[in-house]
């Protein structure tokens, strides 16, 4: 059975992976009959955020101790992973992709990428093995795979400048939809980049997914 | 629109909410057209598990606080929740119902339910309002409900004695399907007391959640 690999990087929307699309995310791949496993980076969150305020704790969290949370402990480090075990990758968003797997929230066009996950991404890539970016997660296609690669996280203005300063093409799209790069085997949606509620979220990430599923046939 | 109240124990299967069970409650009660409201207590966590090695970690952490970011934010004190506004109450499993709403993992039949929330729910029972209750919160049933009402915590004897002694009937019940006390309008799922995966959980989940729709409707 052909396995994806998951990549968090933390556990909650404002620090860490957004959780609903990291368990969206497990929940469709398994409902296509895609087995999963899950990584994160083990490396200190970029901050700690109390996410019933809005504040900064302070505080330290590991990225990969608190993924392991929405893992129910089953996950490893990103170092760990290999990209001639598995067929896909999906790497769910959250502010976490941001902030501790890039510094995209705080560089947007001048950010960088953790080199781990930009080697392993790109090991995909050369392979010819789809990822699919989800929510700001797009933000990574720049680094990753060749100029013009299209993408999307939705329609904001400015982070669409963003992902486009870093070399993909961002195309506007729907909560409920997905734009997908058949050369690069790109396949992005915006989820809580736009989605008002659980169920829209599920529906593109759904599509997303299933997608994926196609691509790996 | 009827609202749901769903109430959380934390963020992560071993010191709190169960996270796939938490976020699949959202999902199902909005495809059922539901809408919801999260709330949790605002108390200190019994305990902070590193998921990754099962280890107690030296640090304190609040229920409320890390409830929500299963909530993205949205979550109230559990001291706000008035069951007049609500048609019915859903609560998700993970050690938090057994470790912060209750004292059950250490106590089991000789264990006590957080004041606040046993008159919530009894609150919830006297207005004929149906309750949910996912994996190991059928144990706080005994606290609650009427002696005898019937619940589901799986299969496993130990767990199930001790919900027993402390006056439900436990009933054994598949993963994929619930147990329901008409009388008392009481549903619950194994979910991840006997999950293997997570569409095994979600199955459950559905259903419980289907079957609180029609209660309501």
């Amino acid at each position: 059975m052909k396995q994806v690999a998951i990549i968090f990087s933390g556990c909650g929307v404002f620090d860490g992976a957004e959780i609903h699309e990291s368990v969206l995310t497990m929940l469709h791949l398994e409902q296509q009959g895609i087995q999963y496993r899950c990584f994160a980076p083990n490396i200190e969150q970029h901050h700690v955020i109390n996410h019933l305020t809005g504040e900064e704790q302070a505080e330290t969290r590991n990225v990969l101790t608190e993924a392991a949370r929405i893992a129910r402990g089953d996950i490893q480090d990103l170092e760990q992973l290999n990209a001639d075990d598995f067929a896909a990758l999906v790497i769910p968003g959250g502010f976490g992709v941001a902030k501790n797997l890039s510094d995209f929230a705080f560089k947007g066009p001048e950010s960088q990428v953790l080199d781990v996950l930009k080697n392993i991404c790109q090991q995909f890539n050369k392979q010819q093995k789809p990822i699919t970016y989800l929510c700001i997660a797009p933000a990574l296609i720049g680094h990753i795979h060749q100029p013009g690669t299209k993408a999307t996280i939705g329609n904001d203005a400015d982070t669409a400048a963003a992902v486009t300063a870093l070399g993909a093409e961002h195309v506007e799209c729907a909560v409920t939809d997905i734009i997908v790069d058949e050369q690069q085997k790109v396949i992005s949606t915006p989820a809580y980049m736009l989605a008002g509620n659980i169920s829209e979220a599920s529906a593109g990430i759904e599509k997303a997914i299933k997608r994926l599923a196609q691509l790996i046939d």
